[in-house]
Protein backbone atom coordinates (compact mmCIF):
# COMPACT_ATOMS: atom_id res chain seq x y z
CA UNK A 1 0.00 0.00 0.00
CA UNK A 2 1.67 3.16 -1.32
CA UNK A 3 1.22 6.01 1.57
CA UNK A 4 -0.56 9.31 1.15
CA UNK A 5 0.47 11.49 3.85
CA UNK A 6 -1.44 14.30 2.97
CA UNK A 7 -4.35 12.20 4.27
CA UNK A 8 -2.65 10.32 6.63
CA UNK A 9 -4.36 8.57 9.80
CA UNK A 10 -2.70 6.82 12.34
CA UNK A 11 -2.95 2.87 10.88
CA UNK A 12 -4.02 0.33 13.37
CA UNK A 13 -1.35 -2.79 13.61
CA UNK A 14 -4.37 -4.57 11.48
CA UNK A 15 -4.01 -2.69 8.80
CA UNK A 16 -1.55 -3.66 6.20
CA UNK A 17 1.18 -0.73 5.59
CA UNK A 18 3.77 -2.54 2.77
CA UNK A 19 7.04 -2.75 4.21
CA UNK A 20 9.39 -1.83 1.43
CA UNK A 21 7.08 1.21 0.83
CA UNK A 22 7.61 2.19 4.36
CA UNK A 23 11.58 1.55 4.08
CA UNK A 24 11.95 3.03 0.44
CA UNK A 25 9.81 6.35 0.86
CA UNK A 26 11.74 7.46 4.63
CA UNK A 27 12.28 11.30 4.61
CA UNK A 28 13.42 13.54 7.62
CA UNK A 29 9.88 15.45 7.99
CA UNK A 30 10.52 18.85 9.98
CA UNK A 31 7.27 19.96 8.98
CA UNK A 32 4.90 18.49 12.00
CA UNK A 33 1.24 19.83 12.75
CA UNK A 34 0.73 20.47 16.29
CA UNK A 35 -2.30 18.23 16.42
CA UNK A 36 -2.27 15.36 19.01
CA UNK A 37 -0.89 11.70 18.51
CA UNK A 38 -3.35 8.78 19.45
CA UNK A 39 -1.82 7.10 22.82
CA UNK A 40 -1.96 3.92 21.28
CA UNK A 41 0.12 4.74 18.51
CA UNK A 42 2.62 6.08 20.31
CA UNK A 43 2.27 2.77 22.12
CA UNK A 44 2.53 0.55 19.02
CA UNK A 45 5.64 2.94 17.96
CA UNK A 46 8.16 1.96 20.99
CA UNK A 47 6.56 -1.73 21.29
CA UNK A 48 8.13 -1.66 17.35
CA UNK A 49 11.35 -0.41 18.98
CA UNK A 50 11.73 -3.04 21.64
CA UNK A 51 11.97 -5.78 18.83
CA UNK A 52 15.13 -4.34 17.21
CA UNK A 53 18.14 -6.45 18.24
CA UNK A 54 20.45 -5.67 20.93
CA UNK A 55 23.39 -7.60 21.98
CA UNK A 56 23.29 -10.61 23.81
CA UNK A 57 19.23 -9.31 24.14
CA UNK A 58 20.10 -7.02 26.88
CA UNK A 59 17.64 -4.07 25.31
CA UNK A 60 19.38 -1.29 27.27
CA UNK A 61 17.07 1.08 25.53
CA UNK A 62 14.80 3.42 27.34
CA UNK A 63 12.14 5.97 26.14
CA UNK A 64 10.95 9.24 27.61
CA UNK A 65 7.78 10.42 25.68
CA UNK A 66 7.37 14.37 26.25
CA UNK A 67 3.99 15.39 25.76
CA UNK A 68 4.49 18.34 28.36
CA UNK A 69 4.13 21.75 26.08
CA UNK A 70 6.90 23.77 28.83
CA UNK A 71 9.22 20.83 28.75
CA UNK A 72 8.68 20.13 24.61
CA UNK A 73 9.83 24.00 24.34
CA UNK A 74 12.66 23.45 26.70
CA UNK A 75 13.80 20.83 24.52
CA UNK A 76 13.81 22.61 21.74
CA UNK A 77 15.27 25.56 23.27
CA UNK A 78 18.54 23.31 24.41
CA UNK A 79 18.72 21.94 20.60
CA UNK A 80 18.44 25.13 19.20
CA UNK A 81 21.38 26.43 21.67
CA UNK A 82 23.58 23.29 20.56
CA UNK A 83 22.49 24.05 16.87
CA UNK A 84 23.69 27.70 16.77
CA UNK A 85 26.77 27.35 18.73
CA UNK A 86 27.83 24.54 16.95
CA UNK A 87 26.42 22.43 15.00
CA UNK A 88 25.47 25.08 12.44
CA UNK A 89 28.83 26.12 11.72
CA UNK A 90 30.43 22.72 11.67
CA UNK A 91 27.15 21.27 8.98
CA UNK A 92 27.22 24.55 7.04
CA UNK A 93 29.74 23.74 4.74
CA UNK A 94 28.10 20.47 3.98
CA UNK A 95 24.39 21.66 3.64
CA UNK A 96 22.62 23.66 0.53
CA UNK A 97 21.25 27.30 1.85
CA UNK A 98 17.93 26.01 1.52
CA UNK A 99 18.45 22.96 3.62
CA UNK A 100 20.04 25.16 5.98
CA UNK A 101 17.45 27.68 5.98
CA UNK A 102 14.85 24.45 7.09
CA UNK A 103 17.26 23.32 9.82
CA UNK A 104 17.54 26.46 10.93
CA UNK A 105 13.45 26.91 11.29
CA UNK A 106 13.19 23.23 12.42
CA UNK A 107 15.73 24.15 15.04
CA UNK A 108 14.68 27.41 16.14
CA UNK A 109 10.49 26.74 15.63
CA UNK A 110 9.51 23.32 14.07
CA UNK A 111 10.82 20.87 16.67
CA UNK A 112 8.95 22.94 19.95
CA UNK A 113 5.18 22.68 17.60
CA UNK A 114 6.01 18.63 17.04
CA UNK A 115 3.35 17.37 19.94
CA UNK A 116 5.40 14.33 20.93
CA UNK A 117 9.05 14.52 21.36
CA UNK A 118 10.58 10.84 21.66
CA UNK A 119 13.81 10.77 23.49
CA UNK A 120 16.27 7.28 23.14
CA UNK A 121 18.07 6.98 26.08
CA UNK A 122 21.14 3.97 26.24
CA UNK A 123 21.37 2.57 30.22
CA UNK A 124 24.92 1.58 30.70
CA UNK A 125 23.51 -0.44 33.76
CA UNK A 126 22.04 -2.64 31.21
CA UNK A 127 24.74 -2.53 28.85
CA UNK A 128 28.21 -1.58 28.54
CA UNK A 129 28.52 2.55 26.95
CA UNK A 130 30.64 0.40 24.18
CA UNK A 131 27.98 -1.97 23.26
CA UNK A 132 25.10 1.23 23.41
CA UNK A 133 25.45 2.63 19.66
CA UNK A 134 24.60 -1.15 18.09
CA UNK A 135 21.97 -1.66 20.67
CA UNK A 136 20.09 1.67 20.10
CA UNK A 137 19.80 2.65 16.94
CA UNK A 138 18.47 -0.40 15.43
CA UNK A 139 15.72 0.79 18.09
CA UNK A 140 15.88 4.23 16.70
CA UNK A 141 15.25 3.24 13.05
CA UNK A 142 12.36 1.09 14.46
CA UNK A 143 10.73 4.14 15.76
CA UNK A 144 11.15 6.31 12.94
CA UNK A 145 9.77 3.62 10.10
CA UNK A 146 7.04 2.67 12.56
CA UNK A 147 5.98 6.46 12.98
CA UNK A 148 6.32 6.54 8.82
CA UNK A 149 3.99 2.82 8.75
CA UNK A 150 1.48 4.63 10.90
CA UNK A 151 0.74 7.92 8.93
CA UNK A 152 3.14 9.74 11.06
CA UNK A 153 6.40 12.36 10.26
CA UNK A 154 9.85 12.27 12.64
CA UNK A 155 13.41 12.24 11.98
CA UNK A 156 16.43 11.30 14.00
CA UNK A 157 18.42 14.16 15.67
CA UNK A 158 21.30 13.28 17.89
CA UNK A 159 21.62 16.75 18.50
CA UNK A 160 20.71 16.37 22.17
CA UNK A 161 23.60 14.21 22.54
CA UNK A 162 25.15 18.01 22.27
CA UNK A 163 23.51 19.81 24.72
CA UNK A 164 25.35 18.82 27.61
CA UNK A 165 23.96 18.49 31.07
CA UNK A 166 21.09 20.88 31.24
CA UNK A 167 19.43 18.46 28.54
CA UNK A 168 19.82 15.68 31.37
CA UNK A 169 18.94 17.98 34.38
CA UNK A 170 15.69 18.63 31.98
CA UNK A 171 14.39 14.68 31.45
CA UNK A 172 15.61 14.09 35.36
CA UNK A 173 17.92 11.02 34.15
CA UNK A 174 19.50 9.46 36.28
CA UNK A 175 23.62 9.52 35.64
CA UNK A 176 24.17 6.35 33.98
CA UNK A 177 21.41 7.12 31.33
CA UNK A 178 22.50 8.51 27.59
CA UNK A 179 20.31 10.49 25.67
CA UNK A 180 21.32 9.32 22.50
CA UNK A 181 18.80 9.99 19.86
CA UNK A 182 15.78 12.77 19.40
CA UNK A 183 12.66 11.78 17.10
CA UNK A 184 10.31 14.58 17.27
CA UNK A 185 6.58 12.35 15.80
CA UNK A 186 3.46 14.19 14.42
CA UNK A 187 1.44 14.25 11.48
CA UNK A 188 3.03 16.03 8.31
CA UNK A 189 2.43 19.22 7.50
CA UNK A 190 3.56 18.48 4.02
CA UNK A 191 3.56 15.50 1.93
CA UNK A 192 7.57 14.24 0.66
CA UNK A 193 8.72 12.47 -2.20
CA UNK A 194 11.19 9.96 -2.68
CA UNK A 195 14.72 10.63 -0.72
CA UNK A 196 16.94 10.91 -3.54
CA UNK A 197 20.07 8.59 -2.56
CA UNK A 198 23.48 7.51 -3.98
CA UNK A 199 23.08 4.40 -6.04
CA UNK A 200 24.02 0.81 -4.37
CA UNK A 201 26.42 -0.08 -7.25
CA UNK A 202 28.59 2.55 -6.11
CA UNK A 203 28.82 1.89 -2.36
CA UNK A 204 29.01 -1.64 -2.64
CA UNK A 205 31.57 -4.51 -3.32
CA UNK A 206 32.12 -7.89 -4.18
CA UNK A 207 33.82 -10.59 -1.78
CA UNK A 208 36.77 -7.91 -1.40
CA UNK A 209 36.68 -4.14 -1.07
CA UNK A 210 37.33 -2.83 -4.68
CA UNK A 211 35.34 -5.29 -7.10
CA UNK A 212 32.48 -3.97 -8.76
CA UNK A 213 28.97 -5.21 -7.24
CA UNK B 1 0.37 -10.80 5.63
CA UNK B 2 1.98 -12.92 8.17
CA UNK B 3 5.16 -15.22 6.87
CA UNK B 4 5.69 -18.37 6.90
CA UNK B 5 9.82 -18.79 6.74
CA UNK B 6 9.42 -22.55 6.74
CA UNK B 7 8.41 -21.81 3.01
CA UNK B 8 10.04 -19.04 2.79
CA UNK B 9 10.75 -17.71 -1.14
CA UNK B 10 11.87 -14.15 -1.58
CA UNK B 11 9.60 -11.88 -2.24
CA UNK B 12 9.30 -9.47 -5.16
CA UNK B 13 9.11 -5.72 -4.15
CA UNK B 14 5.71 -5.78 -5.63
CA UNK B 15 4.61 -8.20 -2.93
CA UNK B 16 3.06 -7.01 0.22
CA UNK B 17 5.13 -7.98 3.20
CA UNK B 18 2.79 -6.03 6.48
CA UNK B 19 5.05 -3.65 8.09
CA UNK B 20 4.35 -4.50 11.39
CA UNK B 21 4.50 -7.96 11.26
CA UNK B 22 8.07 -7.85 9.61
CA UNK B 23 8.71 -5.38 12.34
CA UNK B 24 7.11 -7.49 15.18
CA UNK B 25 8.93 -10.70 14.48
CA UNK B 26 12.68 -9.74 14.04
CA UNK B 27 14.59 -12.70 15.30
CA UNK B 28 18.02 -13.09 15.37
CA UNK B 29 18.84 -16.57 12.50
CA UNK B 30 21.88 -18.55 13.60
CA UNK B 31 21.00 -21.43 11.30
CA UNK B 32 20.65 -20.59 8.12
CA UNK B 33 20.31 -23.19 3.98
CA UNK B 34 23.48 -23.00 2.70
CA UNK B 35 21.35 -22.39 -0.99
CA UNK B 36 22.25 -19.24 -2.68
CA UNK B 37 20.13 -15.55 -2.69
CA UNK B 38 19.31 -14.02 -5.88
CA UNK B 39 21.59 -11.60 -6.82
CA UNK B 40 18.79 -9.12 -6.95
CA UNK B 41 17.24 -9.83 -3.61
CA UNK B 42 20.35 -8.65 -2.10
CA UNK B 43 19.97 -5.78 -4.17
CA UNK B 44 16.58 -4.64 -2.71
CA UNK B 45 18.08 -5.31 0.63
CA UNK B 46 20.83 -2.47 0.21
CA UNK B 47 18.27 -0.42 -1.35
CA UNK B 48 16.59 -0.38 1.31
CA UNK B 49 19.86 -0.01 3.73
CA UNK B 50 20.73 3.37 1.77
CA UNK B 51 17.34 4.34 2.68
CA UNK B 52 18.36 5.24 5.85
CA UNK B 53 18.65 8.43 7.48
CA UNK B 54 22.12 9.37 8.06
CA UNK B 55 23.95 12.83 9.39
CA UNK B 56 23.71 15.49 6.54
CA UNK B 57 22.18 12.81 4.56
CA UNK B 58 26.02 11.83 3.62
CA UNK B 59 25.24 8.41 3.43
CA UNK B 60 28.33 7.49 4.65
CA UNK B 61 27.89 3.28 4.48
CA UNK B 62 30.17 0.84 1.84
CA UNK B 63 28.80 -2.44 2.29
CA UNK B 64 30.98 -5.36 1.11
CA UNK B 65 28.83 -8.26 0.10
CA UNK B 66 31.17 -11.79 0.68
CA UNK B 67 29.66 -14.94 -1.45
CA UNK B 68 33.26 -16.40 -2.46
CA UNK B 69 33.47 -19.52 -0.34
CA UNK B 70 36.91 -19.25 0.79
CA UNK B 71 36.28 -15.37 1.96
CA UNK B 72 33.39 -16.43 4.56
CA UNK B 73 35.24 -19.30 5.88
CA UNK B 74 38.34 -16.25 6.83
CA UNK B 75 35.63 -14.37 8.24
CA UNK B 76 33.94 -17.33 9.94
CA UNK B 77 37.35 -17.94 11.13
CA UNK B 78 38.61 -14.44 12.67
CA UNK B 79 35.08 -14.09 14.09
CA UNK B 80 34.94 -17.76 15.60
CA UNK B 81 38.87 -16.23 17.01
CA UNK B 82 37.18 -13.19 18.38
CA UNK B 83 34.63 -14.99 20.01
CA UNK B 84 36.96 -17.78 21.59
CA UNK B 85 39.37 -15.22 22.55
CA UNK B 86 37.36 -12.56 24.38
CA UNK B 87 33.96 -12.59 23.48
CA UNK B 88 32.68 -15.73 24.77
CA UNK B 89 34.15 -15.27 28.12
CA UNK B 90 32.73 -11.26 28.65
CA UNK B 91 29.37 -13.10 27.40
CA UNK B 92 28.73 -16.27 29.60
CA UNK B 93 27.51 -14.64 32.91
CA UNK B 94 24.78 -13.13 30.49
CA UNK B 95 23.55 -15.93 28.60
CA UNK B 96 21.88 -19.45 29.24
CA UNK B 97 23.80 -22.03 28.68
CA UNK B 98 21.26 -23.00 25.74
CA UNK B 99 22.08 -19.57 24.28
CA UNK B 100 25.77 -20.24 24.76
CA UNK B 101 25.73 -23.54 22.92
CA UNK B 102 23.57 -21.62 19.87
CA UNK B 103 26.18 -19.08 19.34
CA UNK B 104 29.13 -21.48 19.88
CA UNK B 105 27.91 -23.43 17.58
CA UNK B 106 27.28 -20.40 14.98
CA UNK B 107 30.49 -19.09 15.45
CA UNK B 108 32.21 -22.21 14.62
CA UNK B 109 29.70 -23.44 11.96
CA UNK B 110 27.02 -21.51 11.39
CA UNK B 111 28.37 -18.45 10.02
CA UNK B 112 30.47 -19.95 7.51
CA UNK B 113 27.55 -21.85 6.29
CA UNK B 114 25.61 -18.75 5.50
CA UNK B 115 25.95 -18.55 1.59
CA UNK B 116 25.96 -14.25 1.88
CA UNK B 117 27.64 -12.01 4.05
CA UNK B 118 27.06 -8.65 3.99
CA UNK B 119 29.84 -6.26 6.31
CA UNK B 120 28.11 -3.42 6.49
CA UNK B 121 31.15 -0.40 6.56
CA UNK B 122 31.55 3.10 8.18
CA UNK B 123 33.68 6.16 5.75
CA UNK B 124 35.51 8.68 7.91
CA UNK B 125 36.04 10.31 4.21
CA UNK B 126 32.43 10.71 4.00
CA UNK B 127 31.35 11.40 7.63
CA UNK B 128 33.37 12.00 11.03
CA UNK B 129 33.79 8.53 13.15
CA UNK B 130 31.83 10.61 16.22
CA UNK B 131 28.53 10.81 13.62
CA UNK B 132 29.00 6.91 12.18
CA UNK B 133 27.28 4.94 14.34
CA UNK B 134 23.94 7.22 14.32
CA UNK B 135 24.44 7.18 10.50
CA UNK B 136 25.60 2.84 9.89
CA UNK B 137 23.03 0.93 12.49
CA UNK B 138 20.10 2.24 11.10
CA UNK B 139 21.17 0.98 7.89
CA UNK B 140 22.15 -2.13 9.47
CA UNK B 141 18.64 -2.35 10.88
CA UNK B 142 17.36 -1.79 7.54
CA UNK B 143 19.34 -4.36 6.18
CA UNK B 144 17.93 -7.20 8.54
CA UNK B 145 14.40 -5.58 8.31
CA UNK B 146 14.60 -5.94 4.45
CA UNK B 147 16.25 -9.85 4.51
CA UNK B 148 13.21 -10.64 6.85
CA UNK B 149 10.49 -8.96 4.54
CA UNK B 150 11.91 -11.33 1.93
CA UNK B 151 11.70 -14.67 3.66
CA UNK B 152 15.38 -14.08 4.69
CA UNK B 153 17.09 -14.84 8.27
CA UNK B 154 19.29 -12.80 9.13
CA UNK B 155 21.36 -11.47 12.65
CA UNK B 156 23.42 -8.49 13.69
CA UNK B 157 26.99 -9.30 14.61
CA UNK B 158 29.50 -6.94 16.08
CA UNK B 159 32.16 -9.17 16.54
CA UNK B 160 34.23 -8.01 13.29
CA UNK B 161 34.69 -4.62 15.06
CA UNK B 162 36.65 -6.80 17.32
CA UNK B 163 38.57 -9.07 15.33
CA UNK B 164 41.02 -6.69 14.39
CA UNK B 165 43.71 -5.74 11.77
CA UNK B 166 43.11 -9.17 9.95
CA UNK B 167 39.53 -8.78 9.24
CA UNK B 168 40.12 -5.21 7.33
CA UNK B 169 43.35 -6.60 5.46
CA UNK B 170 41.06 -10.00 4.32
CA UNK B 171 38.30 -7.49 2.69
CA UNK B 172 41.28 -5.52 2.00
CA UNK B 173 39.45 -2.82 3.45
CA UNK B 174 41.06 1.23 3.28
CA UNK B 175 42.60 2.62 6.27
CA UNK B 176 39.83 5.19 6.81
CA UNK B 177 37.21 2.69 6.16
CA UNK B 178 35.52 0.40 9.75
CA UNK B 179 33.67 -2.42 9.62
CA UNK B 180 30.57 -2.24 11.99
CA UNK B 181 28.53 -4.84 11.32
CA UNK B 182 28.35 -8.16 10.06
CA UNK B 183 25.20 -9.77 8.75
CA UNK B 184 24.86 -13.13 7.43
CA UNK B 185 21.49 -13.84 5.23
CA UNK B 186 20.28 -16.70 3.67
CA UNK B 187 17.05 -18.83 3.79
CA UNK B 188 16.01 -20.28 7.16
CA UNK B 189 16.77 -23.79 8.47
CA UNK B 190 13.48 -23.58 10.98
CA UNK B 191 11.16 -21.19 11.27
CA UNK B 192 10.97 -18.62 14.61
CA UNK B 193 8.45 -17.37 17.32
CA UNK B 194 7.99 -14.37 18.28
CA UNK B 195 10.41 -12.58 20.47
CA UNK B 196 10.48 -11.98 23.92
CA UNK B 197 10.58 -8.71 25.03
CA UNK B 198 10.30 -6.69 28.01
CA UNK B 199 6.85 -4.62 28.27
CA UNK B 200 7.07 -1.06 26.72
CA UNK B 201 5.75 0.55 29.98
CA UNK B 202 8.75 -1.14 32.01
CA UNK B 203 11.33 1.06 29.31
CA UNK B 204 9.00 3.82 29.09
CA UNK B 205 8.59 7.22 31.10
CA UNK B 206 6.42 10.23 30.47
CA UNK B 207 7.53 13.49 30.13
CA UNK B 208 10.10 12.92 32.50
CA UNK B 209 12.49 9.90 33.88
CA UNK B 210 10.32 8.11 36.61
CA UNK B 211 6.85 9.02 35.56
CA UNK B 212 4.95 6.21 34.07
CA UNK B 213 4.23 5.51 30.80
Amino acid sequence: MRMHVADARPLSRSAVADFFDVVLGQRAYRALRPDPVPEDVISLILEAATHAPSAENRQPWAFVVVKDPEVRQSIATLTARAWINGGRSHSRPNLTPALLEEIDHWATAGLAAAPVHIVVCGDTRVAPEALLPSSIYPAVQNVLLAALASGLGSLLSTLPVFAGPAFRRLLGLPDEVIPMALVPVGFPAKPLGLGRRIPVAAKTHRDRWGTAW
